[in-house]
């Protein structure tokens, strides 16, 4: 059966290079994901498949029902693009001004599009249903997954899977964790209300920059004498910006940043941590201090059962050259939003290009479009063989 | 002779409010005061008066020499405005936008024209010399004392006066000191150089705002711990920029601010002391930090034999209630200039409007008129009796 | 008459001396002054002078009625000596282990005995009375200015004055001050409560170091930011002790220090923002902060008019030699009491030996003796000058 | 052949327990263990083993021969007790002030000892060879284990196992980790040299507390920023010392304390910045600063090879109820420098006594007694089955 899934996909190949190169050139903003989603729905409905479409927003399902009993898997394809301008010289540039997949989420869909269409044509074969989850908006929280979940994307599924092409990653490479694998990544504004005044008058005045400085100094404390050591937490503090002409002592400061951690105990208490240090450096300068704390996504923590399953499976599947236990990446993720709910696993499939590598987000960002198909056999492996 | 001049002066007091407001709506900003030298030349010329024009730029000099020997002596008005919109409501509002005589020196020529032009209709009967300095440019570093002096403002002067209009002074009070009466106002700009990077890669970059904020502290000590505490200075850092996407760490910040002292010996050791802690800070923290030290004008230093003798001279100049040893300024003055080369004094007449009063530099600022008519008999009889 | 006075004084300055030496070689700590009070006693006594002795406390007062009408001065002496070890080598050094008069409260009781017994002497042609303040315990607070007033010792007098022999102040010299001379000199003690641990796992401990460290450098501002730059002001953390081995996170950590004011509105303003920024930082840090500020002296501000009369009889005082205008001292003296009930100045003699020269409090301090006999000459010319 | 070992170890558990017993009773401190040397060779003696002592100190190496070939498996126990009272109440209770063994290497020794014993007399049976290192002074650096390998331990030695039984481990849990398991542990000095002074004179002085307190400050940000957020590391100051009276500005300052880390990277990475840091803040402030880093243990790593080998064999020893991927511990181990020579792996054997739980080192320490039987079931089953 497996044989006969990646026969498919290495004869779909090219047309996998032809959607992703054509999502490529018609990106579209998260959350205005509208001509991507039609593409999807369209592609499945011309050949036959089952699909929900504005499920929890711009997401689409498509469901396939194989001809054997068996689990329900869900597999995972984010969509969106960025609003960045692309820089890259290719024949696939996008053709909107600002806005690109700089990120492999059009690698994601023509991976997962043309997965369902082999799926679909061998369903009588398969055990098991296939739910295949075309999402919105995972680049700007709150996400498109959250959403989607309540709309019912996971209603029924045992297991999921997702995988994310990674550029600075070897082609040829599987990492995987078990466990935290993508951080939480929350967002913090503060502002410290002081009272401005002449520069050689700071009797009459509450200084906000002397205030704000206290409080970037205080702060440190946090991830150096209040997180587990054994525990990952980062505490950055972004901008600090108050301008005034040289000789006026500074009414106002606005400070904002990203808090980075694993565990939602370690969040927690970073929060909450951060909120006390808040507060008594008010309450020791004198100023007012507003601290508003933006939750993003939650850590995405891979199910160990699934992740050592998904480590086995990857070995052997063709192309593959290594499986790699990874360290944790700082960057956060939606995809945490259904392990909370249910068993899975997340991966990262090596899509390092020949040449010059450039990081995710980058204006020049590109990938090794063969990753696609490992990605598909690895996806479509864990797919089809969660039964037995 | 005094009685004479205060009878003339009194006379004139129309002639001076007339002056004052003409000046108040035609405002010239620092170095660009080409109108009002113009004015002020006429006035003397059609008067008959020797003058000096374009001293060390704008600046006018009018000279009138008595009948009789004695010293020579000059008084000072400044003439430049500021670039700031006038937001009174009077008959005399300024008719050029974005600038106003919001600090006065509008009353301070219309007080030295007037008494010019008495001391000019007596000189006959009056000892000595008498220097009558216009200066441009004082609110401005490098200011228009300065290359007035190069150019000759005090050859042959042996003593010289001055005073400031004070709109938060009440009216008929003269305020002197001995000593500093005005702060050298110095101005810095520092420049944080770090290594910027993403917010979740801590260790890979020099946070430029930790770095800062580590300096906006530790300069603290230097007021703290390192000036005499029974000399006088202030440090404040007035902007403290560094703007970045939540997610990134700062790549550089830049901070501006002041510095004020009361002595030569506490602004060099508080201008040697932060490169001290800006090195330190920097080696700390791995930065690059980058200290301009800006000298703004040096304190204006009263000569304790002439503000003894202005102290008791006024006392019963008419109009006069009150002669009160004031508290140093902290705002700076390039009279201090003059006073580096030659003995003399300078003192605030105070000139608090009867209604709202508002501080200098404000876009509603206003002085009570009278006041001009005080400062002028108090400057002449000061002139006319240093020859006894 | 003050020809008499001084000439007298000339005669009686060998006794003077030896009375000096003899309280040198003799004496006692700071309220434990008997055996002095009782020389003092025995001393007016055997003269016949009406005296009140264990006035609030070991403080003796001696009262001299002129017989001529007039007001009533009060001229201090303080007499207890400091828990130092004597190290000079003197033929009249300390007998006393750990204790010896290294301020100079021996010439200061030595002068005003003499002078006493001088006016007792002349009683009949003077006018006014003369109420001779011998005070115990100046050196340890709370002193004893204050019960000896509390015990009436200024009741009925209309004017007092005080001198301070002073080593490191030119003989010959009187420095005088209008307004503060000496500094308010408080004391506080903070104890820092955390939660100690093992070195190992800051995130179970709340560390007293860090949050004591962190209290350090918050106070920096203090004076740096809140006190008015024209306004004196020392903070100084003395002590920070938090000893541990070098695996454990430290439980506690105990400070204290000194403050220096010389207003009550800074003294105040001090005492107040030390207690929010202790409040702020045990906030921030989650540990528990406790801060006592214990008051000492208030400042010493001397009348203007008294000061005025002083400076201006000191000029012809014969031995002095200059009379000067000083800043004042950081120090504090309980003379500050007397200032808040009546008029009168306290000014310093200058008292510098001729070869070496120690500090005040030093274990080899000592002083120049002829300046007892100027500052008996001066202290004798105001009192008995005061009535006109 | 394990049914054999184990029902040995299952018949001489008394003598375990009687061993145990007795070392505890005459506990000695690290580099002392002489008569604890003794009592090891002469159990070994008795026996007819192989041994060398005074291997590296008062180390003891006994050897054992299979009558098969195989690999050379080194097994390690430590016997040095620790400066500390014991304040438990039981039969076995320390004989010896001030010394107890707190650690629980008094049942470590009596674990090998027994299995020695029992692996000497089914020698012939047995594959390989077998070296019983018996070491010296874990509790104190440099240690016993570096002078050891130096003095030839490991000769030819191919695999080496060694287990800590832990109190605060539930009973019957085997806890093993690949990779870092414990930390290193380093020590550090610090001496801030500034210039005392009078507290009122903050100018002339450099103030060794302020200097102090900010240097603690600033090394937050090691932890903060400087250390990859993967990684774990711990800086703490356990002491602040400065004592002086309340008006004495500090001269000096002692700070101590200890960094842990689990890489040389990070180790050097955190000993180097704190160098720099220091550098920077003696700059700033205008101090001296003397910073000395000693190193302790590098931290224990474990291999993964042997940590899997470990962990399988231990899931069905008899009395293994759990075994466990613990979290590394923040401790430190001298067992560190073998797995530096040789590949091995050292674990956790559960010892938590049924009633009151104490920590190591605390001094009513105790663990259950039971745990050596499992501990020398678990450490005989990896010795005899690595030659497979």
């Amino acid at each position: 059966m497996l044989e006969k899934i990646f026969a498919e996909l290495d004869n779909a190949y090219p047309e996998m290079v032809e959607i992703r190169r054509y999502l490529h050139m018609h990106p579209e903003p998260s959350f205005h994901e509208t001509e991507t989603a039609k593409f999807i729905r369209n592609f499945y409905e011309q050949l036959g498949v089952d699909i929900r479409y504005n499920v929890g927003g711009n997401g689409v399902i498509a469901t396939i029902r194989g001809g054997k009993p068996g689990k329900t898997i869900a597999l995972r394809a984010d969509f969106d693009a960025l609003p960045i301008q692309d820089q890259k010289e290719t024949s696939y540039k996008s053709t909107v001004p600002n806005v690109v997949h700089a990120c492999g989420h059009d690698g994601h869909t023509a991976t997962l599009l043309v997965l369902g269409k082999v799926l679909h044509r061998l369903r009588e074969e398969l055990p098991g249903t296939y739910v295949l989850i075309h999402q919105h908006a995972e680049e700007l929280a709150p996400g498109g997954a959250k959403p989607m979940i309540e709309d019912g994307a996971l209603d029924g599924v045992d297991v999921i899977f997702g995988t994310h092409l990674w550029s600075t990653t070897p082609f040829g490479r599987i990492d995987y964790r078990t466990g935290p694998i993508m951080a939480a990544a929350d967002r913090f504004e503060i502002t410290v209300q002081g009272r401005g005044g002449h520069g050689a008058m700071p009797h009459e005045t509450v200084d906000a920059v002397v205030a704000g400085a206290q409080l970037v100094n205080n702060l440190q404390q946090l991830v150096s004498r209040r997180v587990d050591p054994l525990e990952s937490a980062v505490l950055t503090i972004a901008s600090f910006m108050a301008e005034n002409p040289f000789n006026i002592i500074a009414d106002q400061s606005k400070l904002n940043g990203t808090v980075r951690s694993f565990t939602e105990q370690t969040r927690s208490l970073v929060e909450h941590e951060m909120q006390r240090i808040v507060d008594g450096t008010a309450t020791a300068t004198g100023s007012q201090i507003d601290f508003k704390f933006h939750r993003g996504y939650p850590p995405v923590v891979n199910h160990a059962k699934e992740t050592e399953f998904l480590k086995d499976l990857a070995a052997d599947v063709p192309g593959v050259t290594q499986v790699n236990n990874c360290p944790p990446q700082m960057g956060g993720e939606d995809f945490a939003y259904y392990l909370e709910e249910i068993p899975g696993t997340f991966f990262f499939t090596g899509a390092m290009p020949d040449g010059e590598v450039y990081p995710h987000h980058h204006p020049k960002f590109d990938f090794k479009e063969e990753a696609m198909l490992i990605a598909a056999k690895t996806l479509g492996k864990a797919a089809v063989t969660s039964h037995e």
